[in-house]
């Protein structure tokens, strides 16, 4: 891919409405369990877009870690503060394209506002898409690399 | 949000090679697997960001639909002829910021480049970006609105 491959221009299809001003406030690292009910405030123009999703129990919401600038390839995360990872094989938010991924629990809708449950992400960030959550992989199929080393570590601490 | 409001701008982090050259080729709809082998080739200079990548057996893969232009808020997709369903609540690729998530099992990598099984994306798709896949939710949590009746219907027809 040559330097001067095309970019993309995104723009915001919404604001999570979240509990967390900061990210010291988010729960991080091994067990960290994402609970908290914010909200997830569409465009008016875009409601349309929401037909037929509360049938959905969860949803995908890709969004834009807009607190966070520039990238490491390489760097060192919560859950393991001993040795760096790539970023790519992390959720670092420090990424070459800053998108976060995580999974929420549709509790409710009013028009554009769609209640969830879950929010790992600050109050304000924009919203990039939201897709339907239809199945995920059983857990013996999935392989955890060092972020299953790296919790093992912790939890046999004394 | 008003008319504003920032945009970002994303550029790929490379390229993914997959067997499918048009969208008629890719299995869509009821009971599509996606069981193609192909891979993600990575910029050269970002290959750092790939540290330990091996230890995951799957990646979330965040792409862009290069192919697609402009977006319909309410359309058919091929799973569900029948009925419209928001651009939130399917996986059309016409959406307001076009980008599309494939899960993907990493069956081994050489430098930049990670071979997968599991690519729905045409040959030549641009990636924004590459996630390890941690866990899922148990089946009995999901509940798949529209799509999960759509599959009741053709599958109950003799």
């Amino acid at each position: 891919m040559s330097q001067d491959a095309p970019t993309y221009v995104m723009r915001p299809i919404g604001t999570v409405r979240s509990p967390y001003r900061d990210t010291s406030q988010i729960p991080k690292g091994p067990g960290a369990e994402h609970r908290a009910e914010g909200a997830l405030e569409l465009r008016p123009e875009l409601e349309d877009g929401l037909r037929d999703i509360e049938g959905f129990s969860h949803l995908f919401v890709l969004w834009v870690f807009d607190r966070s600038s520039g990238y490491e390839l390489v760097s060192t995360v919560p859950l393991d503060q001993e040795t760096p990872h790539g970023v790519f094989a992390s959720r670092s938010p420090r990424r070459p394209n800053p998108i976060g991924l995580s999974v929420v629990e549709l509790l409710g809708r009013e028009g554009p506002l769609l209640r969830v449950r879950g929010v790992d992400m600050l109050d304000g960030t924009p919203i990039l898409d939201i897709k339907p959550y239809l199945s995920g992989l059983p857990p013996e199929k999935v392989r955890r690399g060092w972020v299953a080393q790296a919790e093992e570590r912790r939890n046999s601490r004394p």
